[in-house]
């Protein structure tokens, strides 16, 4: 007997989760069933043998199985060093890694390199093993979901092409992904300025408030900022938003606490007023904390109604914190100093 | 005579760019010479024959070469599906892709990719074959540098750990990895407060010139950002500044006018004053262009002296932004207004 070698054509998917699933791209997607599989009793030397005159999609990794079930992953290198007639079943990775249909395809992509493999099994709700998705195909996914990550992150249309095309495009298409993030910014630049208008008497009184308007606002900026980054990160890796928000929220509330703190005896020194420097730590601290709190919030959010989480990050974050800064750091300062 | 394959060692490293070298990681140091490798004249047969009880690094490729010169590369699935007698020079692709020992580890990660190729190879300046980067090196890689663009536009240290352990990390090591950049954040902050401060006069005359301070602010730094992601993008895969700086700038001048053609009426409408929504039109033409501007000049600066372009964005460029953006709208208030 040779070795059980087959191609096992199109990989099988099943389960109720369909719509997700057109939304998000996931492992089931990318494996292919076209793809060497073996028992555990084939030998070495029988499966090589059985391999050849084949065309496989991919011919890295050998699945072993049993009937329908996933054994185990041979690689083709341990494949050749093997003596040939060493039972797959020996040298086989019988714990390798798998996922299942459903898996969104940069955690797929994660676990791989995690496992140092080059190549994923999929199996599905049952155990049976559905494909292989081989190394060529995690690294574009890797590629296009770093793009997309990206691309949110700095306010460009979510469907915008690839960082090569949207780097060297033409103008006018330049003008097309960008514009829209940057309309819903204008709304908020001016909202703003409603609410610095809604203190306007305040202002009269004392213009000194005035002066730490544009510094709270980069600060609350730049904590929710890193918040975000940490989110989408720990989002496409498969790390909920639950599992970081305690240790997030602790982080904003104590990084405004040591900003607050830092800067009270600055603004006092440089511009001799106690009350004020007291307005600008305190609007520090409530900026910081409310800043990592809508990082966390926005991203969780789209997440939950099955969007890339990634949407909830960059401008719209940064509108909602400027927006709510600005009007935090007011009504602080105007109780505080008047 | 069966197939002329051998293992190669460590692949050949040669060069004056040892200091570069240590600075970026370059393909060399991810090349392996511990793969199959033949001659054109070779047959499909006696290479599958001959690779057998080797242990390879990767035998996901077999290298055509001639002496030391790479002549093209054979996939393991071409070699399986070809008949035994082929010779090898009658299935190999004649023009795989190539990298120099010097390429930087991320642009041949994605060349790799266009090419939907599981392996690059790496051949030095006088054309000899230094190795073969695996799928499994190349996965490991995108995921490394998308953790690294992210944390450095997310504004973490950029020694931070991968995503994975600094979504996890403790409270502790959180705030160390984030407050240098935070830190630097408030002295712009504070630097930003003692310009308005600068303007009290003027600000005593007019208080709604203070109204659109936050906004102007915040449209400079979301059109920065677009600049900053697309920038960090196109260095990563090899597209230089000067390639996409004109338009760029073009695009950040237009976005500016359009965004300023937009506000003038809003603000015209909104409170009524002619003056204010001219000056606020025309800081947003002027913060526009200029965030563009810093956008690509600074991570440009760093790429020029050997480090990582990332550093160039985020935290850094925001605040450079937002201190010149706020100078620039209050100098145009004053000029229009008073």
């Amino acid at each position: 007997m040779t070795g059980t070698v087959w191609d096992r054509g199109e990989p099988r998917l099943a389960g109720p989760d369909t719509a997700l699933r057109a939304e998000l791209r996931t492992a089931a997607q990318h494996a292919s069933g076209n793809v060497p599989v073996a028992v555990a009793t084939d030998t070495a030397g029988q499966v090589l043998e059985g391999m050849r005159g084949r065309a496989f999609d991919s011919a890295a990794v050998v699945a072993v199985l049993d009937g329908d079930r996933l054994r185990g992953l041979v690689t083709l290198e341990r494949l050749l060093a093997a003596p040939a007639a060493t039972p797959l079943g020996e040298i086989m990775d019988d714990a390798p890694p798998v996922v299942a249909p459903s898996t969104a395809q940069e955690r797929a992509a994660w676990l791989a390199v995690q496992h140092a493999e080059p190549t994923l099994a999929v199996v599905d709700d049952a155990g049976r093993f559905a494909g292989l998705v081989a190394a060529p195909t995690l690294l574009g996914v890797l590629l296009e979901e770093h793009d997309e990550d990206m691309a949110r992150l700095g306010g460009f249309l979510g469907t915008a092409a690839t960082a090569r095309s949207s780097t060297t495009e033409p103008v006018l298409r330049r003008l097309s992904h960008r514009l829209p993030w940057l309309l819903l910014g204008l709304a908020g630049a001016l909202l703003a300025a409603v609410i610095v208008g809604s203190f306007e008497e305040q202002l009269g009184q004392e213009v000194l408030i005035a002066y730490f308007v544009p510094g709270v606002v980069y600060m609350a900026d730049a904590v929710g900022t890193q918040t975000e980054a940490l989110v989408i990160r720990g989002l496409s890796l498969g790390i909920g938003v639950r599992r970081i928000a305690v240790r997030e929220v602790v982080t904003g509330v104590l990084l405004g606490a040591f900003l607050g703190g830092l800067a009270l005896p600055l603004v006092w020194a440089l511009w001799g007023r106690a009350d004020v420097a007291v307005a600008v730590a305190l609007a520090l601290l409530a900026a910081s904390s409310i800043a990592s709190l809508i990082a966390l919030a926005l991203p969780w959010l789209f997440h939950r109604f099955g969007k890339d989480p990634a949407f909830g990050s960059g401008p719209l974050a940064t509108v909602i914190q400027d927006v709510l800064t600005v009007a935090i750091y007011l009504l602080v300062a105007t109780a505080v100093v008047l």
